[in-house]
């Protein structure tokens, strides 16, 4: 089997799902490298060479790492010549998508997939006044979001694009991760488009 | 005077700085609009019309209104076809930086600066746990982007672009904010550089 152009460094978990989505749906030629997140690889030497920041995911190429959810699905787009990350007028509207999902939307949803899920999991206890005000916070921006969705099937244009994916990242974990998402019926529609396709459902190599 | 081709709707805070900013050191066509975020017009059923967030800032033109103060950079760039917002392979890099900044970086130092500043202005309380763990996250990421600096002049490529804009967005209220610049030597000589702009200075109408 030829060597593929490029490796994506990904674990199970809210950032690299969104990568990994990306790359599947793309059709991008990356080979998948698994980071053993629970027994502490990404703060390796090795590791840190390709990220200093210690984080997946990350895609290595011949000119070198990328780190970054969001900018790792705009380079596999770009590596397919897709306007999944569009060039054209669109453009500027996926950015303003992507801020306020990294700003707001998604790290209120990511907020809650980390007290309920990961937390727990190296046994911490969940923060309830964190949990509420992440829970007030998600609604108030879901509001716009829903209203957005209302009258577009997608986030920006007629197609989807990267900004799809960042806003859905949290929305896998919404059932386990106490997400109110069943009182926005937009969104719930959206997700659901979404969730149709395999590279969403099963973004991980099995 | 004819009319300018876009307005540009803010306020004396740390997200509209960065939008003003970029107005001006682009020389961009945009009149500046006044919010009165004291005295609450942003939650004001005109000001909804215009961002449904009810945040500044916003963008206005024939078009339509863009919020989010980075793809509000990006578009001012493109208005005047500057690569401070960059079309070609430094694009990614970018996206890599501002991710970056937004989900990490500038969200610890703005934490600081809304608790040391801003909460006190309207009667309420610094919380010292939440700005010791923002002072925490804070130096872990600085370092990462200490050591770019280190051997980078500016954030990408040999030139200002909207990332570097969107890191410093915080750093005006270092010193007032408690955000622990000066331990970092070589973010403290890219933002000097930043501070020798008039724009950066003075980004806001007399
Ligand atoms: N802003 C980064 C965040 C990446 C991130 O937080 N990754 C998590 C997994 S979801 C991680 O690697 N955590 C390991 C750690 O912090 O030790 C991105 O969007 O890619
Ligand atoms: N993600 C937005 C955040 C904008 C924002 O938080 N603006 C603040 C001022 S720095 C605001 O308008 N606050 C008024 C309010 O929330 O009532 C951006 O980057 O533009």
């Amino acid at each position: 089997m030829p060597k593929a152009a490029m490796k994506l460094y990904y674990c199970e978990t809210l950032n690299p799902r969104k990568a990994c989505a990306a790359a599947r749906f793309l059709k991008a030629d990356v080979e998948f490298v698994r980071v053993d997140l629970a027994n502490g690889e990404q703060r390796t030497a090795k590791f840190l060479a390709l990220n200093p920041n210690g984080k997946v995911p990350v895609l290595q190429d011949d000119a070198g790492t990328l780190w970054e959810a969001n900018a790792i699905m705009c380079r596999l787009s770009d590596s397919v010549a897709s306007d999944f990350w569009p060039h054209d007028h669109r453009q500027i509207d996926v950015l303003r998508w992507l801020s306020w999902d990294a700003s707001h939307f998604t790290q209120h949803g990511a907020t809650l997939w980390f007290e309920t899920l990961i937390k727990p999991l190296f046994g911490g206890e969940p923060d309830g006044a964190v949990i509420e005000n992440a829970k007030t916070s998600f609604r108030l921006h879901a509001r716009v979001l829903d209203d957005h969705l209302a009258e577009n099937s997608v986030a920006v244009g007629a197609t989807l694009t990267v900004a799809d994916f960042a806003l859905a990242a949290a929305l896998p974990y919404a059932t386990s991760a106490e997400i109110p998402l069943a009182e926005f019926r937009h969104i719930q529609a959206w997700y659901g488009r979404l969730e149709e396709l395999d590279a969403w459902r099963n973004p991980f190599p099995a």
